[in-house]
């Protein structure tokens, strides 16, 4: 890149510093614009993406942010409708992120298009991003992740990012939030308790979704039981407490609580460090991503390039060769033309 | 390795011919010391393993190969116990092997020991081995391919593998075999089969387990459901329709009639070629995570042997980085490092 300057011309991108100062004034199109950019695979975009993140990362961190899983049918969408709506009224702007793992077979997408949150959609103080297209879920991950950083630099100050429950994907929004909310249906038998061991472990809070009408007593029950699950739990190394409440965003009732319940745990960790110490543990996980990210993309374009690697890998897929054996020998070829890249 | 043989002495491991030689008879210590030796983090180890694996090749792959799955509770042990018996009684040999992801925070095993399936472990026809520890995800799945490849050419002619209902790892599972089996509880929610969507298209069969007594309704009313819902399924390239059956393992009702489904998948699927399609397509996947693992080890001992690469990491995780820059340097750095062991 000789002259990015015309390049960037080009695209109709703006550079870097204009392309900050926007974003940080707000600029809902720029923003997605950035966002779009981070998203692209083509290097020339990357590295714009990656160079404007540095610029704006003083004035990431700001927001808090905060994780949702619960498998489909839960009231994801609603519930965000709610008590995103309770947010603004309050002064605050918040962004709707999404990590939506596909189905492994059909490759579709398991959350949908996010045209459902009607009402906030319309509204200029909520911003709401569907999942990137066209990334496996780890890069699915990594780009909500800067994409967390550019909603924050233009100032959003309560951040979502949503997901389904369906095992990896909530660990990877886990790792990149500060506060990890599991709304579960009432009436849901143990099994799915069983399922869900893992998840509700990683849960700050587990809300009862629609506990409204004949539901309510059933919701209780629930809530009950999920105490009681919580309370076998060993303690804690953040000395937080979690707790289950009940919620219906068709009545409004609970979601008043259930942000008082997030201001209290941000007080609390705030207090103790462990809000902090989350952060930095999370910085080591994107640290471990973006570096495996890079090395499958690297090793994947030498699959793509080398002949004798494309070789290699015809052999192992028609059985000739033990395929254990073709990927230590494609992987010293690739070594091997690393150093003559270099040299 | 100099002198590899006064090495292998020094652990008490016989030469890799010896080794195989023993495999090949059916010798069980032989076998689980070498599925040991395939599960060990130590280079010549595995150096020792892959160079035996290579050597077995040719008497591999004449097993069927059974993936199941299910929530904790479904009874995964017990069918596997009955249905055991059964094909012990016909004459084969089966082993049974497990991919258990663990809780992603406490980091302890999901299945649990082995020590459930009485009958078999005690029957000199069937070998029952835990899930590789020490592991993530993505290595036990690799070293779970290697062991049915050894278990394989120690004579046994059904493998059955597994793993329980959390996401990734019935991906990973289906991945090795040539047959899924998803199984389910009788009375078990919407809320359930929503979860399940993305594990009940991999589906070959599913199995309504405990169909009995008091279940026994539910039990059928579930099996129309199902068959409801993978009739919305679009077809499948390998032109299978999968089924769904009720099954006891406590009446043993089922448990014969599921055996002659999975003969009779295996007729069809030889006849029209898409079993050797479907491992075909399994070397390539099998490649594909021996690479990226070759990778992630590679670049770990980089990590932890580089003081530049350590400083970097410092810096990120301490926010004086941005962890995706971070990642860019040491990348860089290690691709030099690499270039000045080779040349």
């Amino acid at each position: 890149m000789k002259n990015p300057g015309i390049k960037r011309k080009a695209w109709n991108i703006p550079d870097i510093p204009e392309m900050a100062q926007a974003i940080r004034a707000g600029n809902i199109p720029y923003l997605s614009k950035a966002i779009t950019l981070t998203e692209s695979t083509r290097p020339e975009h990357r590295m714009y993406a990656e160079e404007l993140i540095q610029t704006l990362m003083p004035f990431t961190g700001n927001s808090i942010r905060i994780g949702i899983t619960g498998i489909p049918g839960v009231g994801k969408s609603t519930f965000i409708e709610s008590l995103g709506k309770h947010l603004i009224l309050a002064g605050h702007r918040l962004a709707v992120l999404a990590v939506d793992p596909s189905s492994p077979l059909s490759g579709g997408s398991i959350l949908g298009d996010k045209t459902r949150m009607e009402q906030l959609s319309r509204n200029p103080n909520a911003y709401i991003r569907p999942t990137p297209a066209g990334h496996a879920l780890g890069g699915v991950a990594a780009r909500t992740r800067e994409s967390v950083l550019l909603c924050e630099a233009a100032g959003f100050s309560v951040i979502f990012i949503e997901t389904v429950g369906v095992g990896q994907s909530e660990v990877m929004v886990r790792e990149m939030t500060d506060f990890f909310l599991l709304m579960m249906l009432p009436g849901a038998g143990d099994e799915l308790q069983g399922i869900k061991k893992g998840i509700v472990e990683m849960a700050d809070l587990i809300v009862i979704h629609k506990a409204d009408g004949e539901m309510k007593t059933k919701a209780k029950r629930a809530q009950v039981d999920y105490l009681q699950a919580l309370h076998f739990m060993p303690p804690r190394s953040d000395a937080w407490v979690p707790e289950v409440c009940l919620a219906s965003s068709l009545s409004g009732e609970g979601i008043q609580a259930i942000w008082e319940i997030i201001l209290r745990f941000k007080g609390h960790s705030t207090q103790n460090g462990s809000f902090q110490n989350r952060r930095h543990i999370q910085s080591g996980q994107w640290f471990h991503h973006s570096l495996e990210l890079l090395l499958q993309n690297q090793l994947n374009q030498y699959l793509h390039t080398s002949g004798s690697a494309q070789l290699i890998q015809k052999q192992a897929l028609a059985g000739e060769m033990n395929p254990l054996l073709a990927a230590r020998k494609i992987f010293s070829e690739w070594l091997l033309s690393n150093q003559s890249h270099l040299s």
